[in-house]
């Protein structure tokens, strides 16, 4: 008996068929038991009798489970089509069992997609459109993900279920690459185009199992000032557009969370302030026929407070009181709402000044959706039931007597994971070259830590297996983004990185060599466009640094020269030398920006000899360190400085921080990236400073304490002449133009 | 030679096969000859050579277009288990061709889902749970869509193409009902619940082709106070928390598209303020590389102001600063942000109050999302280009001189239509029973029209077919809902109804007979509970007022009595004989809400008999009479007023307006849903009252005037316990509780 396996509108139906001349009472049985076997096996969602009329006894049909019966329900033409048809091929007996085992055969079967790249190099837009990405079905199919672990969204989105990590809990996990940059100028080194370009070369050039893991990215700049985030050149993740607007609507999700947050708050210090006691209770805890309860969410309430009661009338007139009351002090809410969207005006606005929010007006701000702690809880969580956890902790302000209100007191919890149940989900892409990629959260690299999520980088280390590589990236330059990474996102996921593949412009070291500003909007000066060594070799001072920050870590590094077509052979060779000199584990030029993953090929070699190697990951701090020691080791083990200084606020928020109990929680600097130091202008490696720590907040839920080091924007604004003056739709084509 | 079609990975793939024993060069040429064809066949995706070896030569495998080739390139697995497999059966010849044709077969092959009710009926939520959706994938297959033609967003909502419209421009209509309702209680008669009755009673009961469209509900609401829009009891559309949250997007796109038009014009206010004509005006018009040159959208605006040049180096100082300079009136922006969260506190407020812009505060406010013109425009375009067109009429505001600023002279239409090209896509779903959905849209049904797409029910007047039935309904009372249905919609689409089916409920008939107060959240007085013929007889004047309003516009009406358990027999026999007194082709009573469709047979069998009769479709008005005549016709016939009386800021908009070319728009009455008068608390037929029009105002990219009767609450809020309190995610299960 032979048992094919084939797709069939989307499901996964398993062909019984026979050898030729075989007769009923021979197999009759076998086909039954195999029916029964397969009738029981969840992957499988039909089964397609192929078989002479004469096999189709009623007791072969009856074996099969109804919502399995694929001739009998709904296919009736195609019932007609097979039944009858008797196929005998020796040579390829397949069985289901060997099918679903292939789920984890290693390599992928995975089909890059053909890449011819022009020069000079077209538009973003224009090399995204030029290229037809697979349905996402098959990527997924080939990289061993079953079909009911795919959501599509279109045809080149999917979001991929969590379920993936029960299925694949034994499998190895891969060598974890992260990609990490010098300090950039304004314009940035290209750190997501050498992700992409590297993953492209690993998988579709090496053929080994790679994924990228990165970063969505604010739709709010996508119609501000031009530059995409999805790659650039020959290194893209496709659709560009798909990726750079709404995507799978994670970031709308934790829009619609964050205000649902903000608009309880305003709304429950209205109510106290206009209803008694009693009022409060009677609608809190309302009688429904007949009877009152808590709901859950007001039973943990009431432990909070100490309260160990369950029936609404035990509780004294003072106990009443305490549980009705937030008390939230207007003065000291913290939370903030947000938007998508470039919106300058609402950095600072006034609210509540219609006359039925009856004169309890406040000022308060918008910031970016991205800003918001509930981007930095999707990228930190692990899972539905930790994500419920961290979203109930979040401290959204506190009481006129000093207590730290949280969305739990609000009694919101619940529907904000009823709201982020699909954003948790990782979202599957492809390059341009047709390798997988994950896109999956996007925190601020200042006031959050400024990495893609741990649950996509876990999926993806379980799919590609131990003989696979996940490349993922940090924001900002290495003394931010990786320290945050390593600090902050390994401690809470317990994965350990492999090698650190550190981004390099020629562009970049001229500057720190004492170089001309570089200002985004404005030509490069000729110091950048012509051939100049001495400013290369005094900047490879950043370089150098950072390479030590990353040895901090026990982690080996290895330098990745994204080039220019301006940058010369010497000044490509000299940073090359002076990088190996410095203790990279290698030092390599990328050209994927114009040649695709052809043109980090000898990166991906390095990267798989660098990996192999075994490492001596450390944290760079305790938790159980006081918050001081902590900035501080930061502050001089990292950016070289002398020492911290604390404003009178900072030093009051560590106190309450303390007293809250809440110090044992990793670091999250708020500072610029353009400066090792927190002096945007201080290129090089700045020595001699003070770091003063302006202030510190707390991200309860996304479990982090972020100092800031001086002021941090949490809202763009729009140019005089925004890019959307060049994006349009073709109504025929749906083409996109103008868009990067 | 034999030609099957199956789906394969999501791709519709043609195999071709051969009877026994023929010999190449009988059947070679043939087999090229087809290959040749399904080459040209955009529909087929792939093709499978189900050959023995001998027949696989290189002119015939070279034949196939490579995109097309599956055995040749990903699927060699495949090709190995059917390559040398010969099949033949006489009696299955099916071509390609008639696969094809059957895309149009009625009627539908659909496959319906079972239903048990259960008394006491289960809630919302857990009757939804207990259901199991069919793939969205096969339900669209079941009713004739292509696979090319539907977007998945997992695997219970999809969205489809509007390409559709062309594929099937040549099949006739099906049959079009509207579900409107008498003048209701606050606690809402079941539009919502009868609309999908009526469909999960033809589709699944009566096996007639049939649709439903429904209007997306705001999100807001959902986590304010209870109560769901996917309809309830046994007639709901499932997954119920699917529809009621993010859905597929459509209310976040609008969102981001409203509020980039925002930021753009605070941004642009600050920016004309503090710059130059000559500073605005080279950052305007850039010089690129050298060359300065106008946008497209740039250009359209010069057009506008009747500057016909194109090079930037020809204009004038004066046309410079007539084209930098929109010089809008911070006190005459008309446009308002929105979030899609009940945020009382965002009804008033005041922005821009940071350092960065310059004393620019000013005083604005926030709506919910659904108030949105944008959403207004997507529920009456018929396609992106229109759309587009609508977007880019958008007036946001005036200039100080009295002109009307667009999102044209903005220069943000494009990248409005590149926000919105998803969202134009209808959203398909199933009923209970497993019959198509469309949920697309979902204006306000005060200040907007309040009905649901015209392009889904283009669509689905397509799908049904000739002898099909698209059920469609609109929102608030016939008085208003229905009459902007008649007078801006259908005049919009072109489109005609057959049918009107007239929602009643003893409850809200009682009421309008002197019934006392109905009240949300507050238990209803005995009156409702009990018995009591005569309040039913007397509330039966506003049931007949609503008939006669329906046939003021030549449509029969059917009225369907919306049965309560609480309702006696008596009372049901005394509506349903007045009802057919008064006019209406047929009065039945419905218990979809506890037995789902076939609780709604009766009903079904009622729009089938009256739909198939010929009726005299008119409009209410003409749109070449004055503003002041169309709201005079409205207010006369349809609500019963004496005459309408203007406010002198009406009147002066009303002056504005003609002179701006606007008064040939259609009227979308601004009005109280729980009256015919302007007066809430006047049931029954008021009569003897004088309509005021407080102030006027005009969506001009949606394309209609709307009179304010009255104050229109844009933001709802949240109560003291909002329902959230109850919404909970199982972290494991992933299943929602509390959720209605």
């Amino acid at each position: 008996m032979l048992i094919f396996f084939f797709f069939f509108f989307g499901l996964n139906v398993m062909q019984i068929c026979l050898p030729h001349q075989c007769r009923e009472e021979e197999v009759g049985d076998a086909v039954i038991e195999e029916i029964l076997r397969l009738n029981e096996d969840s992957r499988v969602h039909g089964i397609f009798l192929h078989l002479p009329q004469s096999f189709l006894s009623k007791s072969v049909r009856n074996a099969i489970k109804p919502q399995k019966d694929v001739d009998g329900s709904h296919f009736e033409v195609f019932t007609k089509m097979f039944v009858a048809a008797v196929v005998i091929c020796q040579h390829v007996v397949r069985s289901s069992r060997r099918w679903i085992q292939e789920q984890q055969y290693q390599p992928w079967r995975l089909r890059p997609l053909k890449l011819q790249p022009l020069s000079p190099v077209p538009s973003d837009i224009e090399i995204s459109r030029a290229q037809t990405p697979k349905p996402i079905s098959q990527l997924a199919q080939e990289i061993g993900l079953l079909p009911e672990e795919l959501e599509a969204y279109g045809n080149t989105k999917a979001k991929v279920h969590l379920s993936l990590l029960n299925r694949l809990q034994h499998q190895p996990n891969g060598k974890y690459v992260l990609v990490a940059g010098i300090t950039p100028t304004p314009l940035g080194e290209g750190k997501s185009t050498v992700t992409i370009g590297l993953v492209q070369a690993l998988s579709a050039h090496l053929k080994l199992n790679s994924f990228a893991c990165l970063r969505q990215p604010s739709q709010g700049p996508t119609f501000g000032v031009k530059g995409g985030a999805a790659g650039g050149g020959y290194a893209q993740v496709i659709p560009m557009e798909e990726f750079n607007l709404h995507l799978t609507g994670d970031i709308h999700a934790i829009t619609a969370a964050n205000n649902l947050v903000a608009a309880a708050i305003d709304a429950r210090i209205l109510h106290e302030a206009t209803q008694s006691d009693r009022a409060l209770y009677s609608r809190l805890v309302p009688s429904v026929n007949g009877v009152r309860c808590f709901s859950p969410i007001q039973m943990a309430r009431l432990q909070r407070l100490g309260i160990n009661k369950s029936d609404p009338s035990d509780l004294t007139p003072e106990e009443i009181r305490a549980f009705v009351r937030l008390d939230l002090d207007p003065e000291k809410v913290t939370w903030q709402r947000v938007v998508d969207t470039n919106d300058r005006f609402l950095r600072k606005i006034t609210v509540g000044q219609a006359n039925t929010e009856k004169g309890h007006a406040r000022q308060t701000q918008f910031d970016i959706a991205v800003a918001s702690e509930i981007m930095a809880i999707l990228a930190l969580t692990d899972g539905l039931g930790d994500m419920r956890a961290r979203l109930g902790r979040m401290v959204v302000g506190s009481s006129r007597n000093g207590q730290p209100i949280t969305a739990d007191d609000l009694g919101v919890t619940g529907a904000l994971a009823v709201l982020m149940k699909d954003a948790i989900k990782p979202t599957l892409m492809q390059t341009l070259e047709g390798t997988p990629v994950f896109v999956h959260a996007g925190p601020f690299a200042n006031i959050a830590h400024g990495n893609s999520s741990v649950l996509a980088d876990k999926l993806a280390l379980k799919l590609v297996g131990e003989e696979g590589y996940v490349v993922t990236e940090a924001g900002f330059g290495a003394d931010i983004g990786m320290e945050k990474f390593f600090n902050i996102k390994c401690r809470t996921s317990g994965l350990t990185p492999d090698v650190v593949v550190l981004v390099a412009t020629v562009r970049a070291l001229k500057m720190h060599g004492g170089g001309p500003n570089v200002t985004a909007g404005v030509p490069l000066p000729k110091e950048y466009i012509n051939e100049n060594l001495q400013l290369v070799a005094d900047g490879c001072s950043n370089l150098k640094k950072q390479i030590q920050i990353t040895h901090l870590f026990g982690v080996p590094v290895i330098v990745a020269l994204n080039v220019f077509k301006t940058d010369t052979q010497a000044e490509i060779d000299m940073v090359c030398r002076i990088a190996e000199a410095s203790g990279a584990s290698a030092a390599v030029q990328c050209h994927h920006w114009s040649r695709g993953g052809w043109g980090s090929v000898e990166l991906a070699h390095a990267v798989k000899k660098v990996a192999s190697q075994k490492n001596h990951f450390q944290f760079l701090y305790n938790l159980q360190d006081s918050i001081v020691e902590k900035i501080r080791s930061i502050a001089q083990k990292v950016y070289g400085a002398d020492d911290i200084e604390l404003s009178p606020e900072a030093q009051a928020k560590i106190d309450y921080y303390n007293q809250q109990g809440f110090s044992a929680l990793p670091i999250c600097m708020a500072k610029t990236h353009l400066s090792l130091s927190h002096m945007p202008e201080k290129k090089g490696v700045p020595t001699g400073f003070i770091l003063p720590i302006r202030d510190i907040r707390a991200s309860i839920g996304a479990g982090f304490i972020y100092p800031l080091v001086g002021t941090m924007s949490t809202m763009p604004g729009l140019p005089t002449r925004p890019c959307f003056y060049d994006i349009d739709l073709d109504p025929v084509t749906e083409e996109i133009k103008g868009l990067f």
